[in-house]
């Protein structure tokens, strides 16, 4: 059964034209009750958005796609769902690749989703890309409106939708050395990625800020997967670190696998504060000091910039704010 | 730079030929330390396969879809990036989408995918869908091989490739009966989908060969989400039931994060054992015995019914085994 406006109109005793606005989440002067009749009607008639036929009316294709880096790491998969929940409220429909981290494989993704007539991309490019100027080069030569998520190319005119790191991790090491931690090792990103590696530059000007010395030997380049962190946790712990700032969520499971093979106890034997603030569904009895990334409001800011781009052209980076929960993962040293 | 074969096979000092029977990793007399030279030579120049001129070619997109009700649940967010994998491994691009669990969902991603010209689809589907005659009759007509992932309807003569959920769940609580257990809750798949509700029937074998007798009082249904086995926690630890069968890991989170909050004790005060067997890297010091999906099988058995599908076009069932690993969640109850 292939349910039209029309259906609705008539089971709910309202005009096509209500109808439409309703579902299209538009601003129209209908009471409450009614709204939800009309939604609640829609659903319980499966009604779907005909996308083919408002693509020949729009020109649009009302199809949106997503590169993302790797779909195991929590903050990707939670950036994801929430992404395609705002497309959904929208009526749009949202194509996601994975790219593994590797470039040839976000040169090629673009391809693929522009030959697949998206309207539009959000893209969250590899970290190899940030050693190649191939990328930047090819995004300059792409008609289809570009949104860089979370990863951002701080020299290019696409719209960029991110977290200012420098600042969580400045906030991050700050809390720690707040604490009475002189010894702070770092789980950083990848170092290929140096030239924006804002974490580790938050967490170099922290220590400078406080007159505490660089130590190149506690400095330690992840890739932000649970392996990388459990192997550098083996490292960590041969060193007089007191505490850890581990750049990712991903790598603080690995670490924290890693202090329960070795017996070791957080926060009695090593401090941690953690950077994305997802694992609570998945840690019992340990409460990890983290910097918040609100992956939905990520999600929607992004969103916004699609909007707002496709509307107007003009393009203005948001760049939002991270916070600090402070859980029990941090032992306060006093001497 | 547009890399082609004839660059790499000029570098290496092979044929054509030979570049591209490596690359697509075809049968061919070569020396080991050849293939690597080329494989690698290939990497360093950043070639990337030219889908765009091998469609022309083949006839084929060399695009494959797969549709999955939740990106946030582990079991398949790895399954998606083992799939991705195998896809990539074998030149195929994967194009993923998300259905939040609504058959509407389904109906339109198939289209999408359909017109995005995909060469086959990798389908897990909703629950809603196994109420209602609107996707197996819309399967019926589509000329696009697909395969039934995870989730298959049982009359339906598309290929499929599915764990065995009885057997499974028949296991699991035949092991907690071994162990002295006779009051064993479950947190049951959606009621929804009972019409193929195979773990729930697996208890329920189990309880009947073992002359327990069913208790609807401890029959929960869940909807695999960790909300949901949160909120069942606090319903089971009302009972008197000593064991508890979870169907999914992500509810058995749920249910653990309830039972630390309630002080109480796995296996002292509840014994648990789960299902997906995907919380290694999240669990610290809680062991939890659990019936193992293997979805790194379960991604290459798929892509291979794909793969001979396309070929013969003859249809059998993959119905993969599962196993259960034993750790310390349950308690052994003597009298």
């Amino acid at each position: 059964m292939n349910i039209k406006l029309k259906d609705i109109a008539q089971v709910t005793g309202v005009s096509i034209t209500t109808v439409s606005l309703v579902l299209n989440n538009k601003p129209i002067r209908v009471s409450e009750e009614k709204r939800q009749e009309i939604l609640k009607t829609a659903k319980n008639m499966n009604y779907t958005v005909n996308i083919a036929a408002r693509t020949l009316v729009t020109k649009k294709s009302h199809v949106l796609g997503l590169i993302v880096p790797d779909i195991e790491n929590v903050f990707f998969s939670k950036l994801t769902k929430h992404l395609e929940e705002i497309c959904l409220e929208n009526n749009y429909i949202l194509l996601i690749l994975i790219s593994n981290d590797r470039l040839a494989s976000d040169l090629l993704l673009l391809d693929i989703l522009i030959s697949r007539q998206v309207d539009g991309i959000f893209f969250c490019p590899s970290n190899e890309a940030f050693n190649s100027s191939d990328l930047t080069k090819k995004l300059d030569e792409i008609a289809t409106p570009v949104i860089l998520v979370d990863r951002v190319f701080s020299d290019s005119h696409l719209n960029k939708v991110y977290f200012d790191n420098e600042s969580g991790a400045y906030g991050a090491v700050s809390y720690l050395i707040e604490n009475g931690h002189k010894k702070i090792a770092i789980i950083a990103p990848p170092a290929e990625s140096k030239m924006r590696n804002s974490r580790l530059s938050g967490y170099l000007k922290a220590l400078e800020d406080n007159n505490i010395p660089q130590d190149d030997t506690i400095i330690y380049y992840g890739d932000y997967k649970f392996k990388s962190g459990y192997q550098i946790a083996q490292e960590i712990l041969k060193t007089d670190a007191t505490a850890v700032f581990s750049c990712n969520d991903m790598m603080t499971l690995g670490f924290l696998k890693a202090i329960q093979e070795k017996k070791k106890q957080i926060p009695k034997d090593i401090s941690i504060v953690s950077y994305d603030n997802i694992l609570d569904d998945f840690t019992f009895g340990l409460e990890i000091t983290s910097v918040i990334q609100d992956t939905g409001l990520l999600a929607q800011e992004s969103f916004k910039a699609y909007q707002k781009f496709i509307k107007s052209k003009k393009v203005k980076d948001r760049i939002l704010k991270t916070k600090m929960i402070e859980r029990g993962s941090v032992l306060r040293i006093t001497q």
